[in-house]
């Protein structure tokens, strides 16, 4: 064994330790979200941190830098070769490897404590309305945050740093010119959609139904869309979200106390997409970064193809209804008013109620914010005037208090800047992807029509997820599609499906 | 801050970090046996086996021993207050590391290695009862197990280093004698009831419930002894267990699918005594030895008290009848032949199925055939013969098949030699203590018909859960009760209670 092959050995059994102890981690969050008793609380948040300070010290460690630094400097001199997966390990490995190197451990455990702090300041002041009790916890996080780029190098902007966590590769720049086009085309377009005499009836399709039912319904259809269950469970929590707790492990949560069954559903949906991307992951690769998604971008794309492509298209409404008649839950009015009101467009003030063509006018009016924030071209004070503003220019709506606007995210407290774009980008690589396996499955949305998701997942699996990060996102998205990041797809999509609904 | 205090803080800071890694590796292990999905094993068991590295490697540290080692020195020379918490902390510390240290790595390694594999060349032997199959890997077991205690160190017998870290302070020679005046008692005690002429009929209080139906019945009954389910949780499992997360998170499983709903509901007293030890415990020295179980017989008369001395006996049975009847779930013949079926003594071939009286001497047969293989008195080919002698000694039964005499128990494949006489140590102490609680609660069994559980948790809570691990468990027995170890008060209860039902 070289001394070469010796360091990355020892590197892929330091990457697997850190893997092991965030699968430990993300089982004791998802435990702590579904199962855990009330009274554990307290105990539980320290064996959580516990495992985070281990994770985060192999990452820091001497015995990591001897074994990544000699290796990042051959991947430097490109004399790693592309093809093999140790390329992109390495690469991703240095990049985590460096950035926890530049952040000193006082200054992380001081940005950590101050971000658990603001959490409870922020819901304090969400509940009172009062951006001003908010505003002084908001001003140090930015502080602080823009520290954390300083800290961690850029070249154009502050933002750039904060993004790129989330979007490798991505800059405040070109978010600003993808998101900028984006949010033209659609505050135009809600327009159109306002002066529709096309009535949508969201509210027809509104169905309760007692908690064990909901649950069966939901497991059938994430099954029927090819989430496997022998690889994964579904539980009930009070937020939806998806966790791979390693492989063969991918949980799945949603609520049914909502007023009506379609929530539920749609969030499983949702979540089966991330977690159908999970499954998908190449396992012979985990343990090592270019096992898991590239972007957290490229892993929205995944939940919103299905629950908003696919899930709100006609063809799988078609389906929907006779599976839900099977299931002995009836929706009579057949299929054209059953999509319509899926599809229902309603400007809203609060972002998790945003319908699919509104939703992302929210991301787009965030992102304009916090990139003025860290920039330093807004002040805290400011922001709910700015925020008001472009509501009433998105949406055409009023703002009555800052808990129906500036304070309603919880984001901005956690310290969680450069996030926001995720969720818009998501849905652009979702329709781009969308686009690109319809041209190569000419007849899947017939397939849909009749239950069958297979080949669109299996073009998924393959173009997509069986990729992990041996490639960057952007790379993945321009060799599955033809394109980079284009807000083209998504606007025609939109054009397409909500112009046949409102008639426009 | 003095020397010392910096390396007390120091070990403080290394033991909490030990609790937490375990306690996570608790959660997954919970997590595999009731909810993991079936795909996921091969990943889950390198996770564990990561967290147990982890801890191994903590516990094994230089940064252990710098701290530890002049605290343990001051212990010796009598300089660390013996009502100081501290005192015990150090001193179990310092026996967990020093026998850490005792074993090298690589023997740790090998010998868990080897006993992963055993595993399942014993179910194969058992399930083709097949001693022959089983032997070459005892016989390795064995001899690692006795360069064990060669490595940890011994005066008097090899057995005596392994049966400590169950039962510290107890030795081979201590447990002959009180197991043997046991067993001499019991096995002529059995043959008096084998010669009574009352027949108790078993059968009568079987009785199938569905699965949701004995679930709100265990819940019931585990809440009315006293388990607390704000810090707890009650699930499904292949095999009825306990497990501590952390404090406030203390959980119980059962299973539902037997063909009676009283084998769930005595599971599940029976671990609901564990767990409300568990919530006993002195949460404030959690993370530290001190804040543990001091024994595993300790923590077995705990589950045994709850399960036989209180849950089968005549006024427990009064208020049961009385509860399930308010489930909806009638016995309608009376207390009295219910509390008979309950407790009818029927020596049987299979420990896990034994009754209060016979189980003993299953651990005591147990025990002398593991003590003479570990002290070398007796060959692996040889088992099966003493065995079955000693079955026909103690019930008067032919064992028909190695599947039902010497292949039966999981134990000795997983190496774990020196773990039975616990079985049989908890039921003697938990007879010690339900004397001791009556002396001082006179109508302790009156309020038992009533339902009324409390003053014998707040008796145990204040002289034995309390306590954790600042005294040995042999002190807590003597404070509690006046003497150590004894079989006395156990034949005392079986006399008086069996004498009643045989009529003897």
């Amino acid at each position: 064994m070289t001394d070469i092959d010796a360091r990355y050995a020892s590197l892929l059994a330091l990457l697997k330790d850190i893997a092991n102890i965030n699968a430990a981690k993300n089982a004791l969050e998802w435990d702590m979200e579904t199962k855990m008793p009330s009274g554990a609380g307290e105990a539980r948040g320290a064996v959580i941190g516990c495992l985070a300070s281990l994770a985060h010290a192999k990452l820091t460690s001497d015995e990591f830098e001897d074994a990544i630094a000699p290796l990042a400097e051959l991947r430097e001199l490109g004399r790693l070769a592309k093809d093999d997966p140790g390329h992109a390990i390495v690469g991703h490995a240095w990049k985590e490897f460096d950035r926890a190197r530049k952040l000193p451990t006082k200054f992380v455990a001081e940005l950590e404590e101050l971000q658990a702090a603001s959490h409870h300041v922020w819901a304090e002041a969400r509940k009172a309305s009062d951006w001003k009790a908010f505003s002084p916890n908001l001003s140090r996080i930015i502080a602080m945050k823009r520290e954390e780029a300083s800290l961690v190098g850029f070249t154009a902007s502050p933002y750039d740093a904060l993004i790129d966590p989330f979007e490798p590769g991505m800059t405040s720049a070109k978010t600003a010119v993808v998101l900028g086009e984006l949010a033209k085309f659609l505050s135009q377009f809600v327009r159109r959609i306002g002066e529709s005499d096309v009535a949508v009836d969201a509210a027809r399709i509104r169905k309760p139904l007692a908690p064990a039912g909901q649950e069966a319904l939901c497991r059938g259809v994430a099954t029927a869309i090819g989430f496997d269950f022998a690889s994964g469970r579904l539980d009930e929590a009070a937020h939806p979200f998806m966790t791979r707790l390693h492989p063969g492990d991918i949980r799945l949560t949603t609520r049914y106390d909502g007023g009506h069954l379609l929530d539920g559903l749609y969030s499983v949906i949702h979540e089966a997409g991330h977690g159908m991307y999970e499954q998908g992951l190449p396992d012979e690769l985990y343990g090592t970064p270019a096992g898991e998604a590239p972007s957290f971008g490229l892993h929205e794309s995944q939940s919103r193809l299905w629950e908003n492509m696919v899930g709100r298209s006609l063809p799988f409404c078609r389906w929907l209804i006779r599976h839900c008649a099977g299931e002995g839950i009836r929706f009579d009015d057949g299929v054209m008013p059953f999509w319509r009101a899926l599809n229902a467009v309603t400007p809203s003030l609060i972002r998790v109620d945003a319908d699919e063509v509104t939703y992302n006018l929210h991301i787009c009016l965030r992102f304009e914010i916090e990139r003025e924030l860290i920039e330093g071209r807004l002040e805290v004070a400011d922001v709910p005037a700015a925020w008001n503003a472009q509501v009433r220019e998105y949406f055409g709506l009023e703002v009555p208090d800052d808990a129906h606007g500036a304070l309603q995210d919880v984001h901005w407290s956690g310290g969680a800047f450069g996030y926001f774009p995720s969720y818009a980008i998501g849905n652009l690589y979702a329709a781009q992807f969308y686009a690109a396996a319809e041209r190569a499955l000419p007849s899947m949305e017939q397939d849909f029509a009749r239950g069958e998701f297979r080949p669109l997942l299996e073009w998924l699996r393959k173009n997509v997820h069986r990729r992990g990060s041996l490639a960057t996102a952007d790379e993945i998205v321009r060799d599955a599609t033809g394109s980079g990041l284009s807000a083209a797809p998504f606007t025609a999509y939109v054009e397409r499906k909500y112009g046949e609904i409102y008639r426009l």
